[in-house]
């Protein structure tokens, strides 16, 4: 059975772009400049990037979420 | 109040790699190809990239949850 089969979880987002019917960004790679960080709580206030908010949100509901950064090589 | 403060939503990650304490993704903006798309709903069996388990989570669970893609331009 795969995770959907066992409806493990819970609704992912409880607020952001609820109008919208899916949240999908799109970014160019040639806009990112040198690094850009990624959030993947949907708790974040400038959301689709990261603002730090996945660190109270663990905290809250016990979670190990975190971001996804995107960096050129140094 | 923020999201937070108000406690809305729950847990994001119900089963990955909850063995660490965030989860992190890091990755070098060359290695991205021309397309790459990146999960958002932690319910990917290619986690960190999105093989579109969302559709189904956002069915199972009301959500509107989708996908980051970082493309090169056209
Ligand atoms: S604020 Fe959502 S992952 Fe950082
Ligand atoms: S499978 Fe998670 S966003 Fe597509």
């Amino acid at each position: 059975k795969t995770l959907i089969d066992k409806k493990l979880g819970g609704p992912v987002n409880p607020a952001i772009r609820k109008e919208e019917s899916k949240v999908v960004d799109s970014l160019d790679i040639e806009d990112l400049g040198n690094k850009a960080v990624f959030c993947r709580c949907w708790r974040s206030s400038k959301f689709p990037y990261c603002d730090g908010s996945h660190n109270a949100h663990n905290t809250v509901h016990a979670d190990n979420v975190g971001p996804l950064i995107i960096k050129k090589k140094e």
